[in-house]
């Protein structure tokens, strides 16, 4: 019997038990410091190359291309402040619906240098417009293109590689902040001409507290974080050995159980669809959200009603875990820049379920009959 | 029966069984983003702030003065990179026996920013001269000194509440890179007047990729990693909670059992003082190795031999785990520059022996038949 249903994927998922398997023999016998030349610190330098070798494999890129970072915020710093510091780019072209990690960042590494920055505009359903990229690409010298491939709260996705193509028309450098594509769709980088990816392994079953930037080889940076010769240079600190064990492994089951996932997902979103546009006509759905859009996340829009003030917090009272928007700004109940960019509703409420390889249709219809009871609504029977 | 002895814990140090255990179900069942207002994001987010005010308390800090970052080395950047970026320092007072952490980040900041920095001399065995600290403390204006409160790799133990005073005196910042010492001698804010401390918690059987930084309240720094609302605005990106989870339990360990593990420790660092002088009379020893020094750690300076050039390389080969320096710099096979700046003999041979709580005496029974075996030495039975 179900108690309580977890629909936040895209703020975090569960560590998967094989990950976990993976990365307890370096939690318990195998804790040299990778630095170390000794034995203990060869087998964890070994197990850390290989897991840098796995990685490229997945997104054919080299090994070399492959940075470890705390996760990807700090990939998304470190590809940023890169390009500004050391690499001479003047002008920035992003979005108003990027991340924090990537909004933040813009905003304080232009202010520090006196840069300027343009975010371009949408479409309705809450697209990069590409020709309004193209107007500001050919307005703007030296530029940095940083543009998500799908968003976090709508799930939008980006066509990365028409993007890829515009940066190279226009000799800009082109980053994508990848932290909820990562595992979830295909990426060879060899194909989508890209200077940066960053990857957060919590977002596909892997540990929290790491992930890396992919940086084209031919990008020189300096590193971020200064210290010991870590990364070829590029990152101090003693790596996050098991993490990175654990992302490896993570990301290895995602490419290779990719396609079942996909269709699995898939279905559960659509389910989830239907169930609320039988039980709730005014419904509505954020973004593109049966088109380019994010298996993984599906954006409701409830209508209005006296019982949406309270909606999140009474879903969550009843065993309903989902989120107002981007959990890591969810914390400082602000409200999302991403839903007032896309030009939300105000009066409507909005609600964003996200589903991993782990939720069941049970679960979403536990979660409808809790929308029903918060909503006061007849409950409306699922119909598998 | 030994087959093969880790001597090497100023390096890293196995995690205590205890800390896996406490993290564990964090890795299971207690996964929600700390960030979330659910109730799988409310349980995280009380078990990190539970963390940090269990942290602050052994320090005698507030919970806000705790920041959680990835380790020791981004929680140097972040204080030096932060007092100049944001608190205006003009000039940085160093030692040249500093860890890559500190010297490379002072390096870097001072040739992005056009400012200064002193090296202060030190004494004939490795200490910092407080005198020539006082001297640059007077004759440069707003001032950061960043010192380590002990060396990684000799051992020394700065005299942190004269360092603490002096700054005080002359109106400088002070930051202490304590990775070495957290854990393991205890530190009251309180009573030592420093603005920065430093923690990595892989150096006291804790987890690898996380740490602390300890601001004083009174100080307001900037992220250096922009993105989120993360620790009270300052450190960007989702927490690595089973990291954080694992530090604190790490650091109530090492608080609880301090005594203990200081009177064992020092007795199995003594014991191979006397046993290396029993065997080897020409045998010396880097640093005030018998006085303000680093129970943790010694370093042992064989004399002049053929045998020298493969030492390292000999006893890992014969199952002795040891450091020819800085783990962090050894895998550039780079000669080390504390060795240099304490002005060692080149043609004798150092090697760093560190110990831990679980290191035994018949473990350095084990290391000294191997050393003997290594340098073809009659081997000198203990005298338990």
């Amino acid at each position: 019997m179900i108690k309580r249903v977890y629909l936040d994927n895209a703020a975090t998922t569960p560590l998967d038990a094989a990950v976990l398997e993976a990365m307890l023999p370096y939690m318990k016998d195998e804790f040299g410091n990778p630095s170390s030349i000794h034995s203990y610190g060869r087998k964890t330098k070994g197990a850390i190359e290989s897991a840098r070798k796995q990685i490229a494999n997945f997104l054919n890129a080299k090994p070399s291309e492959i940075i470890f970072t705390s996760g990807g915020t700090e990939s998304d710093n470190m590809a940023i402040i890169g390009s500004v510091v050391d690499l001479g780019v003047k002008h920035i072209i992003t979005s108003p619906i990027e991340h924090h990690a990537v909004i933040h960042t813009v905003e304080e590494i232009c202010r520090k240098e006196n840069l300027s920055y343009s975010l371009v505009k949408l479409t309705s359903n809450g697209h990069v417009d590409l020709q309004n990229l193209e107007e500001l690409l050919s307005k703007n010298e030296k530029c940095l293109v940083t543009l998500m491939h799908a968003n976090n709260e709508i799930g939008n996705v980006l066509d990365i590689n028409a993007v890829a193509n515009l940066c190279e028309k226009y000799g800009a450098l082109f980053h994508s902040d990848t932290v909820q594509t990562m595992g979830h769709f295909p990426i060879d980088v060899q194909k989508t001409k890209v200077h940066f990816l960053t990857c957060g392994a919590h977002k596909f079953h892997g540990p929290k507290g790491v992930g890396f930037l992919y940086k084209s080889e031919k990008i020189k940076l300096h590193p971020l974080i200064h210290g010991g010769s870590q990364e070829r240079n590029l990152r101090g600190g003693t790596e996050n050995l098991y993490g990175i064990i654990g992302m490896a492994k993570a990301l290895e089951i995602a490419y290779t159980e990719m396609n079942e996932h996909v269709k699995h997902i898939q279905e559960i979103k659509e389910y989830m669809i239907k169930r609320l546009q039988t039980t709730i006509p005014e419904i509505e759905f954020s973004g593109d959200y049966c088109g380019r859009s994010l298996y993984t996340v599906l954006n409701v829009s409830f209508p209005p009603s006296a019982h949406n003030e309270m909606l999140l917090f009474n879903l969550d009272i009843n065993g309903v875990a989902a989120s107002g928007g981007s959990a890591c700004s969810s914390g400082s109940n602000k409200g999302s820049h991403v839903l007032e960019a896309i030009g939300a509703n105000p009066l409507r409420s909005n609600v964003r379920f996200s589903f991993s390889k782990y939720t069941l249709k049970e679960e979403i219809d536990f979660a409808m009959e809790k929308i029903c009871l918060v909503l006061e609504l007849a409950p409306v029977k699922p119909n598998h």
